[in-house]
């Protein structure tokens, strides 16, 4: 087993290589959303390439979409083989959002400007700041003793910020030269300053639309009030019967497939620092509230929701107009846990939708695309080699906490790849990620590099 | 007491006369709303001014507004006066909808064209058709016995379709020259084709906006859903709770002051030739529905309703999007009957709203102007006289029908110069008002001036 000293060594030696290497990469707008940063995105492209071939590993560039429709490339590297070594696969994304509104930044967005510690760019934590940690670790191991040790791959795609349309057909295609032991993300967040964490849950997704529609055409709501059904009345009704007094899910059958939180996960969570009036603070919510009997941790990352996400009915300009609308909808999301099936929830949602319409109007319930909620083992081997690689990095060991959101491409990963997903994040949700001004702490940068060694250390050692 | 029967002779032989003098008018158009038009409406208040004038009347222009935001003109006038004789008030309005759009008129809106004894022209029916019946009867009583039996005053207006903005001011200063026994509007419908109607009463109305506030920003449903209120549900479930399962508006109080149907009108309802298929298609709805224990006409002539007439909370777009929405709000109408109060009504809903809103959001009820329902006895001694005249006219007695609107001239009128309004409509509701090919039956026209002469002959008998 190689010595891990003059792999931290080096990584604390070239600290002023590194930033100087991240800021190369945030003085490129790769800019996936608008067209004219094509040849941005590209350039970012090659110059992970370029890093990843310099730090020992092979590295492609691919080409995505077709001649009419061109993506953005895919890197795709692996650090020298060695055989019987388990392999750690290391997703990232080199493309970023849209700098705007540009004149809310202080210094220019692809100008990465140090301030107070931090690095101030578009990308600098969402995701270039994070994804660049492994490459350097790579490039560590490098240097120290000629590779990692353990076999490690990179696909770094440039579509995250726009729907990463062609990376589930690049992971069908490459799903062999892909199979690891476990995956790592960088792009989530520690969960405070300080307390680094690692995410081992994230809630799923289903959503629908709900059109009620009654009569041919808006009516006079004096000439005809009273004598038919209103579809926005109707619409309220059906809405508000989607929840009951406690604020549970009145879906018949929704918590049936619900995986229970266990006692330790409660005790876990609750003895987190979450600052709940900073938490409500950022909300600008009168105060936190929803499902009877959870914390506000339980209700975020382990119950399911349902929310009304618009509504449109009738007349929406300014003053009074009196009629009886013609139509009414709303849009839904459904967030899920472990072990609701989105389709399974989106028939019981549809039932129960058609069951409670009013008579006298219609109703249609059109679905979108869902996913499920994952959930990874947090006791296994690869979580215990991060537990003791942040532990060693950043000083203090991480909490394990679950993810309110969907992360599509960590389905993708463990349905491709059926391995588990280390969400290592090393920035802070305060970190104005899609927002100006963004930025990252060149400490957590620093640490996040030593992390990720260190990982390759730990995974190395469980074998 | 002057001999009826050569008014009828007169009014029979210039039929062909008074439907020129009505193509005359129909020819001006007179579109409120479009500024272009503003001299085609002092011509047709020019030409309803000349008409009264040759009829004998003292007529005026009298010009509103200021020089800065001028208004349209009313023509107020009056016939000969008869002392000790009761007097008649007739409103009508000159001025038209706009024609838009162009395209679905069979010839152009103003070329009125007749086919199949109907004139087809903008303003047929609404109202120069209808308003014109009264001027032609006060000529034939001029040409036959040098004016009318009672005094007959005119307010003939051209803002009706704009919202009348300077009446009130009219009436209120012309209050003593206009006090009269009796009111005639004729600017509503028969009940059915020959089936004459007197309109008795009118439903009032008032009118909100409710809008429910959550998060500061519309939140990621991911990363907060759970965790806060969603204001769309929140307005969902205080609209929902503004009836109860059996339709019955569930807001405190509502009900107090609503005048019981008497068993005789509901009766005479009852007994009404009322196409409920032909009104069920024309909405369009699957089914005729609403508050329980009810007919469809009494739901929509002596029952208050609560419609919401819009709803817009969130993202409207295409596709899903997954948001906790900042705000959702709703318009509310509130069509009223005697005695309910608007102001009394919108505390009563304000305070309801109040109550149910959840907690973790707040809510605001922005209120809009409200007027109260109208209704008048129906067997007074103007009432009377108006079915003998019908019946003398259309050859059977006209059915008494309250309305489900409100015309707030008929509230004007009420309230300035105290006195009931005769809602007599010579039209018919399928006459395509405020619609391309709108058109008015000839033989509606004629009979019309001859109820309005006889009207005059009638009261004059009653005094």
């Amino acid at each position: 087993m190689p010595d891990f000293a003059p792999v931290a060594a080096r990584l604390a030696e070239s600290a002023e290589a590194n930033r100087e290497a991240l800021f190369e990469l945030l003085h490129i707008p790769s800019v996936s959303a608008n067209p004219d940063h094509r040849g941005d995105c590209r350039a970012a492209a090659e110059w992970v390439r370029d890093f990843l071939a310099n730090a020992g590993c092979t590295a492609e560039l691919i080409d995505t979409g077709s001649a009419e429709e061109p993506g953005h490339p895919i890197i795709f590297a692996k650090s020298p083989r060695i055989d019987g070594a388990p392999t750690l696969l290391v997703y990232g994304h080199y493309d970023v959002q849209p700098p705007d509104p540009l004149d809310l930044w202080t210094t220019p967005p692809f100008e990465p400007t140090v301030r107070d510690g931090k690095v101030y760019a578009r990308g600098a934590t969402d995701d270039k700041g994070q994804m660049l940690t492994h490459p350097l670790a790579v490039a560590a191991w490098h240097a120290t003793h000629g590779g990692p040790p353990v076999n490690v791959t990179f696909v770094i795609e440039g579509e995250e910020e726009v729907g990463s349309d062609h990376l589930d057909a690049f992971l069908e295609s490459h799903r062999e030269e892909l199979a690891c032991d476990a995956a790592v993300i960088s792009d989530t967040s520690q969960f405070a300053e300080g307390v680094p964490a690692i995410c081992y849950g994230l809630r799923g997704i289903t959503a629908c639309e709900v059109t009620v529609t009654g009569p041919k055409a808006d009516l006079h709501s004096g000439l005809f009030g009273g004598s038919v059904r209103n579809p926005a009345n109707a619409l309220a009704t059906i809405l508000a019967s989607l929840h009951d007094a406690e604020g549970r899910v009145a879906v018949d059958g929704f918590y049936d497939d619900v995986r229970d939180l266990t006692p330790e996960e409660r005790a876990a969570w609750a003895a987190l620092p979450f600052d709940e009036q900073g938490f409500l603070a950022a909300t600008g919510s009168p105060a936190l509230t929803g499902e009877a009997g959870w914390t506000t941790l339980e209700r975020r990352w382990a119950r399911p929701t349902c929310d009304v996400n618009g509504i449109t009915a009738g007349y929406q300009g300014p003053g009074p107009k009196t009629i009886v609308p013609s139509k009414a909808s709303a849009k839904l999301t459904f967030r899920l846990v472990p072990d609701q099936d989105p389709d399974v929830i989106l028939a019981a949602v549809r039932q129960h939708i058609e069951r409670h319409c009013p008579a006298g109007v219609t109703v249609a319930v059109k679905p979108y695309h869902g996913t499920p909620g994952v959930m990874f083992e947090p006791n296994t081997p690869p979580f215990e080699a991060a537990k003791r690689a942040i532990e060693a990095a950043f000083g203090t060991p991480p909490v394990m906490i679950r993810g309110g959101g969907s992360i599509p491409v960590v389905r993708s990963l463990g349905n491709t790849l059926n391995c588990p997903v280390l969400l290592l994040g090393w920035g802070l949700s305060s970190d104005g990620l899609h927002s100006p001004d963004e930025h990252f702490s060149l400490d957590a940068f620093q640490r996040g590099a030593l992390a990720s060694a260190r990982l390759m250390w730990e995974l190395a050692q469980e074998a």
